[in-house]
């Protein structure tokens, strides 16, 4: 039962729930850059991802983002789910990063599966806590670490997500995800190349110096 | 009943479970400046504020801090009972920012009641995320919005907490609330001052001008 790769209190559902669980989620197959959900307005349902990757980001009035955090195979989107608690009162948009596949759960199936069933409401709780770990992280990030600091950590793991040395990304898609100004990501950059630690080309940033950049971290 | 005013679930619970979370919960006064509950490690259990006035914060190495959100009469502080789920993974430190009353559940009896009372957990739920909220809220402060509209709106909700126009604030403290430097705080004051919207004193700030303030935010 694939389900159970998601939920691992499964087997704490009884069998009719975990028919009203599998019976409604619907796979779907999202294209790279769709918007999943997008905002508090919005409640499109638990998204369970089977490969690929999404962004939760926010953005302002002026139209920059941050990325919150993001998602990968086997995790669970919650806040793409807002309608099933009140109090999740903020505007996050979920958008795929790459290519994916995702099971969609209704929102008030879950809602009401999650009322009945004092384990999957707990195993909410913990799916919650982790984003909620995540948040706290970057508030940390944002306050104590320099911008130096702060990019070659993102290059790292975009070089980890993408496998490889070079990465074909942009200045502006960088300064989305760090919450920052194209011209800061590009100024820091060109000091990391005179650096010796990327080399940079039209639409690619190349790492020479993978381990010298960890140390900057 | 008196825990009724904290759990708006409280009669989904057994009478059975009602005496256990009621029977082990502990009145406690804390003398501000008092910190209940200090990072992960620690796990003091949920706390209910009668009176007073808590503060969660984390801080950096460097011991620089940054208010996550305050607590009021009423309300629930969850991740002083860090220890009731595994995902809580992150250190934030609670201190009573006024003399306090406040009743205590131990951890492991809360943890068990959530086990067994979905509605429990729900509502566990509903706290934890409006928590998120409150903290998607400070990265958008922090992210889009310069250092004097945050301070004008630090001022006036002091302002509005103290139900005083004379603030007894050192800016060292202002400066920890916010996650800044103290010479930033007395640097932007000084500003403020001479835009006549306060006059500053020894250990005091006065708010001349509030409605000026208000039209800064």
């Amino acid at each position: 039962m694939i389900f159970a790769d998601y939920f691992p209190m499964w087997d704490q559902l009884t069998p009719a729930q975990q028919e009203q669980l599998s019976g409604a989620a619907v796979k779907r197959s999202v294209k790279k850059d769709v918007i999943l959900h997008n905002g508090s307005m919005d409640c499109l349902g638990l998204v369970l991802i089977c490969s690929g990757q999404l962004r939760a980001y926010i953005f302002s009035d002026e139209g920059r983002e941050i990325t919150m955090y993001r998602l990968f195979e086997r995790d669970i989107c919650l806040f793409s789910a807002s309608c099933i608690m009140q109090s999740i009162q903020f505007d996050i948009t979920i958008e795929a990063e790459k290519d994916s596949e995702v099971w969609i759960i209704p929102p008030d199936i879950y809602k009401k599966l999650m009322t009945e069933s004092a384990p999957l409401a707990n195993y909410t709780n913990e799916i919650m806590a982790s984003r909620f770990s995540e948040v706290v992280w970057l508030i940390e990030q944002i306050m104590w670490k320099s911008f130096d600091k702060r990019l070659a950590a993102f290059l790292l793991e975009e070089s980890a997500l993408e496998q490889t040395k070079i990465l074909k990304i942009t200045h502006e898609k960088i300064a989305s995800h760090m919450g920052t100004a194209r011209e800061v990501v590009t100024r820091m950059l060109r000091h990391f190349q005179s650096d010796g630690l990327v080399r940079l080309s039209r639409g690619t940033i190349e790492l020479l110096d993978p381990q010298k950049l960890e140390n900057t971290v």
